[in-house]
This record gives C-alpha cells, sequence and structure tokens, in this order.
C-alpha cells in the first residue's frame, strides 16, 4: 500500500443508522478533501408502518450528498442481506451508479430484487468469496466472516495508507452457528497486532447484559417444544434466519411432521439458501395446496409474519383468511422471534385473534426459542479486547444506544470516542478523530412509485385528510362573473350521525359559499385566488361550527 | 330483601372491557326476562392513537342495547375516577339519562367533565361516601373499599334476591397505599360467609407473578433518586395516582425543591384531590411562569405525558416547545410511570428526544418507582380466597387475559367460571350460568361532535385519503350536453418528483377524463352518474399508471 499523500484525509460519513434503528447506509472517503474516492457500506431501508406513514411501506434514507459524488464512489459493498443493509439498492441504485460487491449468498437475494426492478442488466453486482479480498483505490477490502441471524455476516477490514477500520457489520459471538463458520476471531486478534484505527461497530444491543446466547440452544429447545404439541403447529420466525428455518425443518422431521413453507419470502428465502448449497440435509417441503392431505398432527407451517404485518401469512391464518391454512382448538402457533419495538400493538392483535380462535400460542417469553442476532454487552467487550481500536465508532443504534455504546467504550478504555450522527462527516486521519462537516441527511418515502421527501406537501395533506377530511366546491362563472352553476359541494371524510343532518350540513356549506361570493367585488369575482381565497374561508368557517374539525378545503373555478 | 319470583333472573351483561382493555361497561339486570331492571357499572373510554385512528381521540363502547332499555336503568354506578371507567359518561349519558352514583373524590372529577360538556344540570349525580350503601328496585349496593392507583377505588357488593355479586372494579392489595384505607378484607370475608354467587374481576395484570407492590416503597426509592438528581429535574406519572403526585412534591421538599405542575390534567386532578381534603399535607406548587425564577437544583416539575402523548407537556418539552420549562444536558427526566402497551413507539421516541438534548432519563426499568394499580397473581389468588366465589367472571382485559384468568379460578377451584366477550348476556341464577343472549356490542367514534360507527363510509374514506390521496375532477356541461368547462383536474396527496412531471401528470388525468366524456353516448351524457362513472373509471385507471396508487375519485357535473 502506499505511503499517504500529505493533503490526504480518512472520513467516515454516516447517512443512516446512526441514530436510529434500520435503514443503514456508510461511506468512508479517502484523499485530499476535494478529490476524495468514496465507498458505500451497505445500502439498507426501514419499514413505513401502515398506521404511522399511510401509504408508505418503504423508507429509505436520503443519499443526495453522495448523490453529488456520484463519479467519485468506488463501490458499495454489502456486508449482509438484511432488508436494513441491502434494502435499498433497487431504490437509490439509479442515484449512484456504482459497482455492487457481495458474498454469494447476500448476491443471490440482491439479484432476485434487482430482477424485480429491472436492474439486473444494468446493476454490475460482483460476487466476493468468503474471506475473500477487494481493492478499490486507496481501499484494501478484507471480508471478515462474523456470526449473527442470517448466512454468511461479513465484517470488513478496510485498510488505507492511514489506517485500518474495522467495520464489524451486524454481528454477535455465536459459538455455534449451526450455518457458516464461527466468529473468526484469529483475523481479527490479527488486525489489532496490525493496529485498528477505528472500530465501526453494531450498538443494538448494548443496553442488554451477558451474551446473545446461540442458534443450538435455540434448535434444541424448539425441537423440544414441537414434539410437545398436539394438533397442527405453526412456527413463525424471521425467514432470512436460515439457520432458524433449518432448525424448525429439523425439529419437524424429528417429530414426524412433513413441513409446509407459508409466505412468499420463506419460498424466496429458502431457494436462495438452497442455490448457495445451504439446507442441504433439511427435510423436503410440501406445498400448502397439500398440506391438508395431512392429519394435524403430521403437518409443521412455517410462517411469515411474526411481527402482525397485516397481509403476511400469519396474520391472515389469524384472521382465518388464508386460503390453505386454518388453525384452531387444539393448534398451537410458536413465535420464535422477538418483538421489534413498535409492533407491540400489531403483535399483541395478532395474539388475540388466535387465543379467540382456542389456538394456543408459545412465544419466546414462555421458552427460550428465540435468540438475538447482535451482540450484548459482553460480546461488545469481548470484541473490543479483541481488536482494541484506537477509535470507537459505534453505530447501528438509536441516539441512546449509541451514547451508551460509547460509555461502554470509554469503560474499555478506548483512547477515542464518537457518537455519530447521520450526516456527520468524520475525519478519523490524520490527527485525532474529529467532526468536521454536516452533510444532508434525512428519509425519503417511496410512495407508489415516487421517491418523495418525508415532509412533502402530499404527505402533509394525507394526515390532514385522513384525520380532518375534505370538502370539495365547484362552481362556473360566466365571462360577466355570474354564478351560472353552483357552487355544488361534496365532502370526503365527514359524516353526520343521520342523512337528513348531512344534507342540512351541506346545504349550509353551500349557502357558506353563495354568500361569499356575494360578497366579492367586481374585481375580486375577477380573480379566481380571490374566490377561491373567500370561498374557502367561509366554507372552513361553517364546517368548523358543524363538525369541530378542520377538514382540507378546495375550490375549482370553472369559467365559460 | 324480598323472596325472588318465580320467573325472576339474574343476569350479567358486559359492553366494554370483556376482550380489551379499557373502555369498561358492564351491566346486571334483574327480574323476568321481559321486565329486567337495569343497573349500569362504569361507563368508560379509550383512546384512539393519532396513528391508528387519525381525528379520533376518544372511543365510546356500543351502547345500544341499553339504549333501548333505557326506561328500565335504574342507575349508573361508578367504581372509580378513572377514563377507562367515567370518561364515556358525558358522551353516551344523553342516551341512557339514569341517576349516577359516584364517591366524592369520583364526583369531583365527573362533576368537572359535565360541566365541560354542558350536561351539569341535567345529570343527577348522587354522591355515595365510602363504605355507603345504596338501594336501588332489586339490587342493594355496598361500596367496599379497595386500594388501586387512584383514591376511592370501590368494589360493589350488589344484593339481589337470587344472591349476591361482588363486582371488584379494579384493586390491588396495596399494604401501604398512603391516600385512604387499606382492603377492606373483613368486609370480603364476610361476603364469603354470606356466600358469593359471583365474582366479576379485573384480569389486567393475570400473567404477573407475584404481587403489584406498594406506593409506600415507591415513596421511598423516587424520593431518593430524586435526592441523587442534580440540575433540574423532571417527574413523569399519571396525575390520577394523587399518592404517587404526593409522592413527588414530598420527595421535591425532601431534596429542597419547589414542586411545580405542569400540564392540564395534573392541575386538574390536584384540584379535584384538593376539594376533597386530599394532599393537605404536601407542599405548595408554584406556577410554571415563576419556575424559571429558581436555581436549576431548586425546582422540580411534575409533568403529564408519560406515555408520549404528542400534545401533552411532556413531549412540548422534549421537543423544546414548552413556553416556560426548558431541559438540557445535566438535567433528568423521571419516568415514575410504565409503558401502556401500544405507546412503545412513542415514548422511544420521546426517550430519543430528551437523549439528544443530553438529558438524562430514568425509568422504573433502571429504578423500582412505579407500581402497577392492579392484581398480579398472588392478590388474584387471595381475593378468591377471601371471597370464595361460586361463579369467577373473569372482565377487564383481552381475552388473552380473560382466559388465562379463568384457568387461574380453575385451578382454585372455582365451580364455575366464564369467559366473556362484551356482548354476551350471561345468565348467573337460577341454575347454572350460562350464556343465554348475544346484543350488539362494539366501539363508537367521536369524531369531532359527532359520534360515528367504526365502519362509518367517512371513516374508509379517510383511510383511503391517507394512503392513496384524492383527485378531483369538475366540468360544465350545458343544456346540449357539451362540456363548456373543464373537466377540471386537482390532486391531493399526490405528487412527482418535480413540479413539471406533475403538470405532465395532471394533463394526462384531463386528457383521461376528456376522452371518456367524448366516448359517452347523448343519453348517457344526460346523466350526471354515468358521466361521473366513466371519469372516475378513466381516470382512476391514469392514476393507477401514473403513481402505482388507487386515489378516491371524485367528479362534480355543474349543468348550465
Amino acid at each position: 500500500m502506499s505511503a499517504p499523500s500529505p493533503d490526504d484525509e480518512l472520513v467516515f460519513l454516516p447517512l443512516g443508522g446512526s441514530g436510529e434503528i434500520g435503514m443503514n447506509l456508510n461511506a468512508y472517503g479517502y484523499g485530499p478533501p476535494d478529490e476524495r474516492k468514496w465507498i458505500i457500506v451497505d445500502i439498507g431501508v426501514t419499514f413505513g408502518r401502515e398506521e404511522a406513514t399511510p401509504g408508505i411501506e418503504i423508507i429509505l434514507p436520503d443519499p443526495s450528498y453522495l448523490e453529488d459524488e456520484r463519479d467519485n464512489i468506488l463501490a458499495i459493498v454489502l456486508t449482509h442481506a438484511h432488508e436494513d443493509h441491502i434494502g435499498a439498492l433497487g431504490w437509490l441504485w439509479p442515484r449512484l451508479k456504482a459497482p455492487v460487491y457481495a458474498t454469494p449468498f447476500t448476491a443471490a437475494l440482491v439479484r432476485e430484487k434487482l430482477r424485480e426492478t429491472g436492474l439486473l442488466d444494468k446493476v454490475p453486482l460482483t460476487e466476493i468469496p468468503l474471506k475473500g479480498q477487494l481493492t478499490l483505490g486507496p481501499f484494501e477490502i478484507d471480508f471478515v466472516t462474523l456470526t449473527h441471524s442470517i448466512p454468511e455476516p461479513n465484517g470488513l477490514a478496510i485498510r488505507t495508507p492511514l489506517g485500518l477500520i474495522w467495520h464489524t457489520g451486524d454481528w454477535k459471538i455465536d459459538p455455534d452457528p449451526l450455518i457458516g463458520e464461527t466468529t473468526d476471531e484469529a483475523k481479527v486478534r490479527a488486525m489489532a497486532e496490525e493496529g485498528v484505527l477505528a472500530m465501526v461497530c453494531d450498538s443494538t444491543n448494548v443496553f442488554v447484559e451477558g451474551t446473545a446466547g446461540s442458534e443450538a440452544d435455540v434448535r434444541k429447545k424448539l425441537t423440544e417444544v414441537i414434539l410437545g404439541c398436539t394438533g397442527k403447529v405453526a412456527v413463525t420466525a424471521f425467514a432470512s434466519n436460515v439457520a432458524r428455518v433449518e432448525t424448525a425443518l429439523h425439529a419437524a422431521r424429528a417429530a414426524g411432521r412433513t413441513p409446509c413453507l407459508v409466505g412468499r419470502s420463506m419460498h424466496r428465502i429458502y431457494a436462495a439458501a438452497k442455490s448457495v448449497g445451504l439446507l442441504q440435509d433439511a427435510p423436503e417441503v410440501i406445498d400448502e395446496e397439500d398440506a391438508s392431505d395431512l392429519p394435524d398432527e403430521k403437518i409443521l407451517f412455517l410462517c411469515t409474519g411474526s411481527q402482525g404485518e397485516p397481509r403476511a401469512a400469519l396474520s391472515r391464518i389469524a384472521r382465518g383468511e388464508h386460503r390453505n391454512v386454518t388453525l384452531r382448538q387444539g393448534d398451537t402457533v410458536i413465535f420464535s422471534s422477538r418483538v421489534i419495538p413498535g409492533n407491540e400493538a400489531a403483535i399483541h392483535a395478532l395474539y388475540e385473534e388466535f387465543v379467540r380462535r382456542g389456538v394456543s400460542l408459545i412465544t419466546a417469553d414462555d421458552h427460550h426459542i428465540h435468540v438475538s442476532g447482535h451482540p450484548a454487552r459482553d460480546e461488545l467487550k469481548q470484541m473490543y479486547q479483541w481488536a482494541r481500536p484506537r477509535i470507537a465508532i459505534p453505530v447501528h443504534g438509536e441516539m441512546r444506544h449509541i451514547r451508551e455504546h460509547v460509555k461502554l467504550a470509554q469503560s474499555l478504555q478506548v483512547p477515542e470516542t464518537i457518537a455519530p450522527n447521520n450526516g456527520d462527516m468524520i475525519r478519523l486521519a490524520p490527527g485525532l478523530a474529529a467532526l468536521i462537516d454536516e452533510v444532508p441527511a434525512g428519509r425519503l418515502y417511496v410512495d407508489g412509485n415516487v421517491i418523495i421527501e418525508t415532509d412533502d406537501e402530499a404527505i402533509r395533506d394525507r394526515k390532514r385528510l385522513a384525520a380532518e377530511g375534505a370538502i370539495n366546491i365547484a362552481l362556473a362563472v360566466s365571462a360577466k362573473n355570474a354564478v351560472v352553476a353552483g357552487p355544488n359541494v361534496t365532502v370526503r371524510g365527514l359524516t353526520m350521525p343521520d342523512d337528513e343532518d348531512l344534507e342540512l350540513a351541506l346545504e349550509e356549506l353551500e349557502g357558506a359559499a353563495h354568500g361569499a361570493f356575494a360578497k366579492l367585488s367586481h374585481g375580486e369575482r375577477d380573480d379566481d385566488d380571490a374566490i377561491e381565497g373567500a370561498l374557502v374561508r367561509a366554507v372552513r368557517k361553517s364546517a368548523e361550527r358543524l363538525w369541530r374539525k378542520r377538514p382540507l378545503v378546495d375550490v375549482t373555478v370553472l369559467r365559460l
């Protein structure tokens, strides 16, 4: 590796995931300030909740700073295939247009994603083998095998002329991950010998004492629990946790049950896993349509929907709306999953639906049938002892996680710590780490097929429409500025206890519109904006009195 | 008490709170099936969450069955003053028009509520002293002192010619409740001697092992925690927990801090408590406006908003939008409260706001500074041992709480158990308890100043508007069925990446409307519904292609 030039700087820029859970987007820049070359590490989404962001399912990090730097982006490197690390690729790649690098399982899922959005032929996607290497301008990157809750979780050892960055991605220390190798401790220790300038590290579970626990323990317990069930059994888990999926399949075999995958992403990930040689030893799965041929005690459904997503398989089963799967008294649903913060109400409602049907519930509160994929405090301490970084940069967490992680690193005598916010440009070298710039950062909404700002007027209007409703007024005005038809008033989202009351309300609104027009001067009647303003004010006032609400009022003046 | 007639029946009818948390409404009926007399016990609300039910703050139980029985309702008896037990009175009393009975503190809060809604002069409200009695036709009611998280929690011993019902209301067994007497164990034991036909009992914490814990322990710990704080301190707790409010006031005094109430319901409950002789020994509070005169370490704010309610004091402080209270680095917010299920996301967001300001957070996860007001399993067992009912009827819980409570009662050898749903009419006597009818039950929304059904078209439209947006089309049509102005298209809640794209989209929609009109036959052009239908179909199709969304499309045809 060449020696650094005197003007060279090494910078870190998080644009997502620092100050929030999900939606990770990190960038590293190297070179003189006006000639930086960039690599992007991960490009994820977060999900809108139907209630909080109606009409918005996918939320993206705002990449506008990097968009302007597009010609200097050497690569998008993906650590692993979770949606909060790869999900934005299909949406944002056209703005960034950099080559993409990922290990085989991640690449398989990325390819499928790109196929869906018609980008497969456009995006240069290179597969890197596990423990592979990659040189991108001033960056030399080693993929380091870790353990997490998905196959092929990689940390990145990023060497630059100004020092080595250890970017952990998402990880835990699972002594028996079931799929894939254990954490490459030797590699991390070797990095420490070489000297780690900065460790950019997962903060998700910094408030959790102890260790995350092993997938192997879950396999033991889940098998035991399933053996104890009578009737039909449905297990729900994240499809991307292929070790867990394999556990359910093995447990089914042990219990003499035939496994059946239910839900699109189960099939998707199952196929991706098979394509890279995983799940070879697992029993064959049957189609949903054939499941009803089996006696209740011979079937195990493996379902998507552990977070109470209303359209996922499990919610449809709970509502009795699933075409091929019905559960009732005597059957059991096993949640081999956790409750992601924000989903409590939806999951609660799902529980209730099952309880009302007499279906038994087993959750991770009852038995040790779930472990997290993120490091608890003892694992974090272990990693700091292995890597011995000069600078600790916690990412992948809300601000309270990141600040707590900073405290932890300080307690471990890491010399420098930084709690980054999205958009903070941090110089890692030369000199002490420092915030040198703040660039635009935030969220974008995918709204139908359009990407919009979160404060777009359309979103503000939709929130207002949801709470307050809408009133539309149309009137036709002659060349002599006389009203020749209307004002005609219609409402949406506003009602009255009975039709007669509603009729009277509409009459009152029309009267208000009429009255407002009548009060306009001749000059004002020439001006559509003046007409509109006067009618909106008058009708809104009537509406507030009638409903104690503030609807959006729109006026259309048709000129003859 | 007179002997029962041969046709007499005693029935229990829950219309709220059985199968859901909150919104309690229970009724007891006595007499021959066609001449039943009714008493209503509690009439509460639940709260809409801004996100889940936009525009809906208050949700009521549907009282329509009792509305039809209005002439036979002898009374509305209130057990205590929590909103989920009294909140619907102002909304539903005009439909029920029965006299209301409550103990003094409850009556004070009810009066204020009725004053606000202009019903104070209309509702006959009778104060019953603590441990008082009340005879209403065939019902003889004793108010039994319990402990809970509000002053004056009463159970009701309801005697009828067919047996004694022990209606617990909300309760726990607090050995030192700080305000009010301890649980009247002797009275409950005496009921058991007399024979309890049915116990209708709180299920909220049936999944919690052990006991709820005492307000006295919270007083000790909270005082200690506040003594350890530097800078400003803000404590948040439910205002209605007057013992907790008193604890905060005493702790302020112990720490040499002057207490200051922040938030409307703090002031409201403080006044109600004073009006019935509570808080006599507490230090005086100062006005918000005067708080800034004191040094940081001499002030304690007692705030509403522990659940992250966006308009409550604490959220406004967190956002830096509160007129009189600012918190920053070095200050502390203490949550002497729990996280009510469904509020996790809002509370989380509140934590983040404070952490970003450098404000320290202390919650019940860190210290024993909150106890529940509801009985945990050991308390439930104790109550069953005291009361020894023949029938256990768990209420006040979701279905999973109620079913678990049934299991608990069965394990305690209660001979009969019933898991009621809202709307189940259950005969308690004569004979074995049995479901004899199912009557309409459900929720009503308070929408502005109108009470509407939850499936009202207005609500469906608003949800659709929120997710999909709206398109409005207006056109003026001559007597000869020619379009003389328009079609004019406007959109709400739909956007495009830039103005030019939006302009083009609107042109396309207008073109679609034009085209659809052009294809109509002369006869169809005579018919506004036909015009409307054709334009809606054409424009919706264009919109789906443009946005991949399904907006509401409205057409106004103005006839000249």
